[in-house]
C-alpha cells in the first residue's frame, strides 16, 4: 500500500479536463490501449482459436472475477464476469427466489437504478402472478423487510442523490427475516470499502465501466455467498455455466463452482480491457481512498453552498452517509452541466434536475475540485446556462 | 457486387496457415485493430462520457443490427445486437411463448447447440411444470411439428454435422400448425443466404463471432418480425429497451421498435470491433460465395475420401443440404487435429469423435484445400495422431 492514492499518471484524460463523472463511465487506464491492441493483433489475430485454450481467454471470466472480488471484500471463486449488470441481477434475483420458494415479494425502493427494477418486473411477470415488487423510500426499507418477504433487492448507492445505506444493518436484518439480500453495487465497487464476506450478504452484482474504469461496456460482475451457490439452478442455464461445456451434454448440469453464474461466450476485448484497467487498483487502500474521496466532497459541498446559492444539495451531508458522489438540483440543471463540460468540466445530468458530480481519488485533487467550482461560479453568477446552445436536450444525457 | 468473393488481402491471418475454421472463430479483418485502437484512445480515452452521444455508441446496436440484417435478408429496424447467443435465444422463447400462451410444448433436435437447449430449460424451470422440451431427431422435426407445439426451436446448421435444416419448409409448417418459429443461425450468418423476409420467420438470433469475423466474444443478434415487435413483453427487461432509458422511470415500457430486445450497456469495443469486420461484406455476393463454399467442401471430401479411408463424412454428402462446413468421424479425431493445428491446418474438434472443417471463401481457396488434405493423408497415413504429444486432452477443445 502506498500512502497516495493519487495515480493520475496511470491514466490518460485529456490535458486541461477536469473529470467528475467517474461514477458513469471511468477514464481510460494508460496500460488498455496497448493490451486492447495485443489481444487484436497477437491474440485474435495470430492465435486465432487457440486464444482460447492458450491465451486464458475461457478462463478469464473467474481469472478478472476474482481480481474484483478482492476490492469488494469477497473470497476467491465466489465472484464473476460477464454480460451487463441487467443480466446479473436478473440472475441473482430468480436464484434468491429459488431459495426462498414459499415467499412471494421482492423488496426494493424508489431509488433504485431502474434497470434493476425493470429486470424485476420482467422477471415477475415471467414467474407468474403470485410475485410482486414492492417498493418503499430508501429510509423505510429496514422497517419494510418481514417475514412476506422472499428477497431484498437494493443498489447501495442511489445514482441521483449518493445516499448510501447501510449495507450490514440492512443484510442482518434481511437475514433475521428469512429473507435473501440482493446488492447492487455499480456506484459502490471501486467508491468505498466493501466487505461481502463480513456482510454474509447473499448476492452482490454491480459493473465495471464506472469506478472499476473498465470501458464502455465493459462487463458486469456477480457474486454469490461460496455457500450457496451449490443451491442455484440458474435460470439462464448457458452453456459456459455447464460443468462441462465442451462435454456438449444435451442436458445442463450446472457448474460446481461460481462458474455456474456464467452464460455465454466471453467478450474477451472487453475483458481483457477490464483487467488490464484493474492494475490500477492493485495498491490502493480502499480505506484511504474512501477518506479522500469524502474530503473532496465536503470541500465541493461547502464551495458550492457558499459561491452558488441557486444550487440544492440533495446528496446526503455526513459524508459516512453518501457515496462517492455529490448531487446538486437545479431546475435548468441539464443546461447548467451542458455550459460545464463545454468548458472542460464533465459531470452529468440525471432527470429531472440533477447536477452529478463524482470524486473519484484516483485521479481527482483537491485542485481539481477548487478549479471546478471555480466554473460553476461563473456559470451561475453569469447565468451562462441560459445560452441558447445550452438549451437543446439530446436524447442521451 | 464484384466476381469474385475471394479477399484474403482484407485479412491478417498468419502466413503459412490454412485457417479451416472460421466456423467458430472467424479471423481478424485487418480494419479491426485500428478501429478498436481509435475507440480505445480517441473515443473513451478524448471523449470519456461524450462518447455515448458524440460516438453513437449508444446507437451501435441498431446500427450494426441492420448491417447484420442485410446479410440475413431482413429489413432495416428488425435486428438489433448485444448480450450472448444464449441470451438472445432466451428473449426469443420466452416471447414466443407468449404469443401462443395456451401451448406448452417448446420443439428441437438432438442436433441443436446444446445452449439452446439448456436455455430453453432454465426458462422451463422458471415458467414452471407446464412446459416441455421435446428433442426428437433432425430428420423428425417436420414431422413432430403438431398442434401442441407453442414454439419451434432449431438451429438451422448442425455444429457438428454441418447438416443444414430447409428453413422455409419447417418454418412454413410451423405456421401451418399455428406455432412460432425461432431459427438459430450461428452457423447460417455470413456463411449462405438467408432470406428471412421471404421466409415469414418469426425469430432469428446467431452470433457475429464465427462467419461475420466480429472477434472471440462479439455481440449477439436477435431479429424479431417487424409486425411482432408491438406484441412482445420482454422478459429481460433492461433498461436500454426501455422507451425512454434516460427518463429513469420507476416501471418498464418498452420502446416501440426493435430495440426494446436490448438489454443493459452495449459492448462499444466489442461492438466496434464487429462494425470494422463488417465492412468486409459490403460487395460480397452471398449466392456465389454460397456457391465456392459447396464447391471448396465438396473438392475436399472429394480428396479426403480418395486419401484418408480411417476417416468417415458425417456431413451430408450433397452440398445443398450442408452448411459451410465438412465433419469426418474418426476415433483418434481429437489427436489427429492437433497434430493438424501443429502442422498449421486449423480445424476444430467436437466430442465425441467429430473433425471440423470449415470452408470460409472469403479467404480459403481450393489451393488451400489441396494443402490441408497433403498434411491430413500424412497424419493419416503415419498414424502422426499415436505421438504422445497429441495424447493429452486440454479442456477447451
Amino acid at each position: 500500500m502506498t500512502a497516495t492514492v493519487y495515480r493520475k499518471h496511470l491514466f490518460d484524460i485529456p490535458e486541461n479536463l477536469i473529470y467528475l463523472d467517474g461514477n458513469s463511465l471511468g477514464p481510460l487506464p494508460r496500460a488498455v490501449a496497448e493490451r486492447v491492441g495485443s489481444v487484436v493483433t497477437k491474440q485474435w489475430g495470430e492465435k486465432l482459436i487457440k486464444g482460447w485454450n492458450e491465451c486464458q481467454w475461457m478462463q478469464q471470466p473467474s481469472d478478472v472475477g476474482d481480481r474484483v472480488a478482492k476490492l469488494i471484500g469477497a473470497p476467491p471463486n465466489s465472484v464473476v464476469m460477464g454480460d451487463t449488470l441487467s443480466i446479473k441481477v436478473y440472475q441473482a434475483l430468480s436464484a434468491a427466489l429459488q431459495l426462498n420458494p414459499d415467499r412471494y415479494v421482492i423488496l426494493s425502493d424508489t431509488g433504485n437504478f431502474p434497470t434493476d427494477l425493470y429486470m424485476a418486473q420482467g422477471l415477475i411477470d415471467t414467474l407468474g402472478s403470485a410475485y410482486s415488487l414492492k417498493l418503499v423510500e430508501p429510509e423505510d426499507v429496514i422497517n419494510a423487510i418481514d417475514d412476506t418477504v422472499a428477497a431484498v433487492m437494493l443498489t447501495q448507492v442511489d445514482y441521483r442523490t449518493g445516499r448510501l445505506h447501510d449495507l450490514d444493518a440492512i443484510t442482518s436484518k434481511t437475514h433475521q427475516a428469512g429473507a435473501i439480500s440482493i446488492w447492487d453495487l455499480a456506484h459502490s465497487a471501486g467508491a468505498l470499502p466493501v466487505d461481502l464476506t463480513k456482510s454474509h450478504c447473499d448476492f452482490a452484482v454491480g459493473c465495471s465501466y464506472k469506478y472499476l474504469n473498465g470501458g464502455p461496456g465493459a462487463p458486469a460482475f456477480i457474486y454469490t455467498r461460496p455457500d450457496l451457490i451449490a443451491s442455484i439452478n440458474p435460470a439462464l442455464a448457458g452453456w459456459l455455466g455447464h460443468d462441462a461445456p465442451f462435454a456438449f451434454e444435451p442436458n445442463y448440469r450446472p457448474a460446481a463452482s461460481i462458474n455456474r453464474m456464467r452464460v455465454g461466450t466471453p467478450p474477451v476485448l472487453q475483458m481483457s480491457a477490464l483487467d488490464a484497467a484493474l492494475d490500477v487498483w492493485d495498491t490502493v487502500d480502499m480505506q484511504l481512498l474512501r477518506q479522500v474521496s469524502m474530503e473532496l466532497g465536503d470541500y465541493f459541498i461547502k464551495e458550492v453552498e457558499s459561491r452558488c446559492p441557486q444550487l440544492a444539495l440533495v446528496s446526503p451531508r455526513d459524508a459516512k452517509q453518501r457515496g462517492s458522489q455529490v448531487s446538486f438540483a437545479f431546475e435548468q440543471g441539464y443546461a447548467a452541466m451542458r455550459a460545464l463540460i463545454e468548458r472542460g468540466v464533465i459531470g452529468d445530468f440525471r432527470a429531472p434536475n440533477i447536477m452529478r458530480f463524482g470524486f473519484t481519488p484516483l485521479y481527482v485533487d483537491r485542485s481539481d475540485v477548487a478549479a471546478a467550482v471555480d466554473v460553476l461560479e461563473e456559470i451561475m453568477a453569469r447565468e451562462i446556462w441560459k445560452e441558447p446552445q445550452y438549451q437543446v436536450v439530446s436524447a442521451v444525457t
